[in-house]
C-alpha cells in the first residue's frame, strides 16, 4: 500500500516536473530538437513511455532518509532525463525502430539528428542535477553531478562491452555480469545512492544504499532474462522465449551454451519454429540453466534486501517510504510471484 | 612575443594534463573504448591534433585576471575534451571520413561504437570540469560546471541549424549567424569565460569576456568563409576555393544567391571546372559579397577589441597575459595578413 500511495503522490508529479523543466529551456531557433525530445519522453501521440521507476526510487531514498523531497526533485528528474538519453543513443546503436509503440527517434528523424537530440537531453539531465545548488547548495550539486557523470561513464561502458559481444558466441559469465551492471545496475544503483548524496549521508551509508541498488539492479535484469524464457506469458504480457527467438545471449542462453552440447546444437537452428523453441528452453532448463539462474536471482535479492535494511536501520525504519522500497523491489524482482 | 612564450609554456602542459586525465579514468573492461578516445585526440599514430587553442585562452584569461593557471587547469582541459567530444559526433553526422590525415573514429570503428566513444568523451569532460571542486570548491565548480551545459546545449543547436539548413538553398542571414554562433563562437565565448568564472568574477565583467569571446569566434569563422574563397592558397595553406568546389554554404556564397542572378546560376553547375569556380568567385565579388563579409569581419574583429579592453581593463592591464590574448586574437582573425 505505502509504494501505491508513493506513486500516486510522486509519479504525476514527476512527469510535471520534467515537462516543466523542458519547457524552461531555451531552445532558440531549434524548436523542432525540443518536439523530437517532447516526443522521446511520449508527451505527444499516443502519449505512452517509462514507469519513471528511477526518479521515485530516488525520492523514495530521499524520504527514508528523511530528506526533503521538494529539494531532490531536481536531483529525480535528472536521472529520467539521462536515462531517456540513453534509449536515444541506445535505439540508434541497436538499430531498435520501435519504442513503446512508436517510431524511435533516429527512425524518424534520422540518425545524424537522433545523435544531436540525445546529446541536447544528456545536456539537459546535467543541467537538471546541477539546479540541486539552488535547493540544497553547491557542495551537494557538485558532488551529486560528480557521481553522476562517474555513472554515466559506466553506462558507456556497459554499452560499449555489450556491443562488443554481439557476435561473440560464448563469452564469460565474467563479461555479462560487466555488462549488466553497466547497462542496468549503475543506474539503478545510483538513483538510490542520490538519495543519500541529496540527503548529505556519509560515505558507509552511501555505500550501502549503492549496494542495494546494485543488487536491485542485477537481480532484475537475471529476472528478466528468467521471464524471457520461461515466464508465464499471461502474467508478463508478451510471448515468452521471445528472447530465444531474436538470439538474445542472456544469461541462461550463457550457461547453456557452455554446459550443453544439446543447446548448442539447437541454438545454430536459423529461424526456429514455435516447436524448436520449446525443446530449446527445455533443454536449457536440462543443462541446469534454469536452476541456475534462479540461484543467482535469489542471492542477488537477498543481497539486495540485506542491503536495504543496512542502509535505513538508523532511520525510523517503518517509515512509509521504506516500507515503499521495500514493495518497489518486490515488485521489481519477483514479478512472476 | 607573450603569446609565443605562454604557448610554449602551456600548450606541452595542457597536453600532459590531458593525457593524464585521460589515463586517470577507470575504463573497466571496455579498455578499447580508451584506445578509441586516445587515438581521437592525436595521441596515437601519426599524432597529428588540433593546437588546443580552446584551453590555451581560459588559461590566458585566468593569468589576465590575476588567477592561478594551476586551479584553472582541470577547467582548461574539460573544454578540450568537449571539444574533441563534439568533434567525434560531428564527423558521424557530416560523415566526414578523414580529421588531421587519419580515419575518423565512426570511419574505424563504426558508428554505433564512435556514438558511444563520444557520450564517454562528453562524461570525461564534464568529470575534468567537476575537478575545480578539489582546486577551488563547490560554488565555483557548480556554476562552471553549470554554464558549461548552457553551452554544449547551445552547440547541438548550432548542429541542429546547420543540419537542418543543408538542403534548404536560400537561408536568412540570421539562420547563418545562428549556425556559426552556435557552432564556432559559443564555445570560443565560454573559454574566455571560464577564466572569468574560475577567477570568481562579477556578472559585468563575465559579460564582457564572453562578449570578446563570441565577437572572436564570429570575426575567425567568417574570415574562415572570407578565406575560402579569395584567400592566399600559398598562406592559407590550402588550394582556395574548395569551398565553392564543395557547394559549402558560406557567408560569401549566401550573400551571393541573395543578390547576384549571376551567380545563382553558376551556383547550380554540378562538379564545376577550376576555370568554372575561378569565375564563380569573381561573379562573387562583383555581387558586393566580397566587400559585404569584410566589412562584417572588420565589425566583429573591432567589438572583439572593444570588449577584450573593456573586460581587462581593470587589472594590469600591459600583463602579459593580456599582450598575448591581444596577439592570439589578432592571430585567428587576421590570418591573411
Amino acid at each position: 500500500m505505502p509504494l501505491e500511495l508513493n506513486q500516486e503522490k510522486f509519479i504525476p508529479r514527476i512527469e510535471t516536473e520534467l515537462k516543466q523543466f523542458l519547457s524552461a529551456q531555451s531552445f532558440r531557433s531549434a524548436l523542432e530538437m525540443k518536439h523530437m525530445i517532447s516526443y522521446h519522453m511520449g508527451w505527444e501521440d499516443s502519449g505512452k513511455h517509462g514507469k519513471r521507476i528511477r526518479p521515485l526510487l530516488t525520492l523514495l531514498c530521499t524520504g527514508a532518509l528523511n530528506g526533503d523531497i521538494n529539494d531532490a526533485m531536481p536531483a529525480a528528474i535528472s536521472v529520467e532525463f539521462l536515462h531517456n538519453f540513453t534509449l536515444i543513443h541506445d535505439d540508434i546503436e541497436d538499430r531498435s525502430a520501435l519504442r513503446h509503440g512508436r517510431e524511435t527517434v533516429w527512425k524518424r528523424w534520422g540518425i545524424a539528428q537522433a545523435i544531436n537530440a540525445g546529446d541536447a537531453l544528456f545536456c539537459i539531465s546535467q543541467l537538471a542535477m546541477l539546479e540541486l545548488s539552488n535547493t540544497l547548495g553547491a557542495e551537494i550539486a557538485a558532488k551529486a553531478a560528480y557521481e553522476f557523470n562517474q555513472m554515466s561513464f559506466h553506462l558507456t561502458q556497459g554499452q560499449y562491452l555489450d556491443m562488443a559481444h554481439e557476435a561473440d558466441e560464448n563469452f564469460e559469465l565474467d563479461t555479462y555480469f560487466s555488462i549488466i551492471n553497466g547497462k542496468t545496475a549503475a543506474l539503478i544503483s545510483f538513483c538510490a545512492a542520490l538519495g543519500g548524496i541529496v540527503t548529505g549521508q556519509d560515505n558507509r551509508i552511501l555505500e550501502s544504499i549503492s549496494s542495494y541498488g546494485k543488487y536491485l539492479g542485477m537481480a532484475f535484469q537475471m529476472q528478466d532474462d528468467y521471464l524471457g524464457i520461461w515466464g508465464d506469458p499471461n502474467v508478463i504480457g508478451k510471448s515468452t522465449s521471445t528472447d530465444l527467438q531474436t538470439k538474445k545471449k542472456t544469461l541462461p542462453v550463457l550457461f547453456g551454451l557452455k554446459h550443453s552440447e544439446d543447446f548448442k546444437e539447437l541454438w545454430e537452428i536459423e529461424d526456429p519454429s514455435p516447436g524448436d523453441i520449446s525443446i530449446m528452453a527445455k533443454a536449457l532448463e536440462a543443462s541446469g540453466a534454469k536452476t541456475f539462474v534462479s540461484q543467482h536471482v535469489a542471492k542477488f535479492t537477498n543481497q539486495a534486501f540485506d542491503a536495504l535494511d543496512a542502509s535505513f536501520n538508523h532511520t525510523q525504519n517503518r517509515s512509509t517510504f521504506v516500507v515503499a522500497l521495500h514493495e518497489l523491489s518486490e515488485k521489481l524482482i519477483q514479478r512472476t510471484k
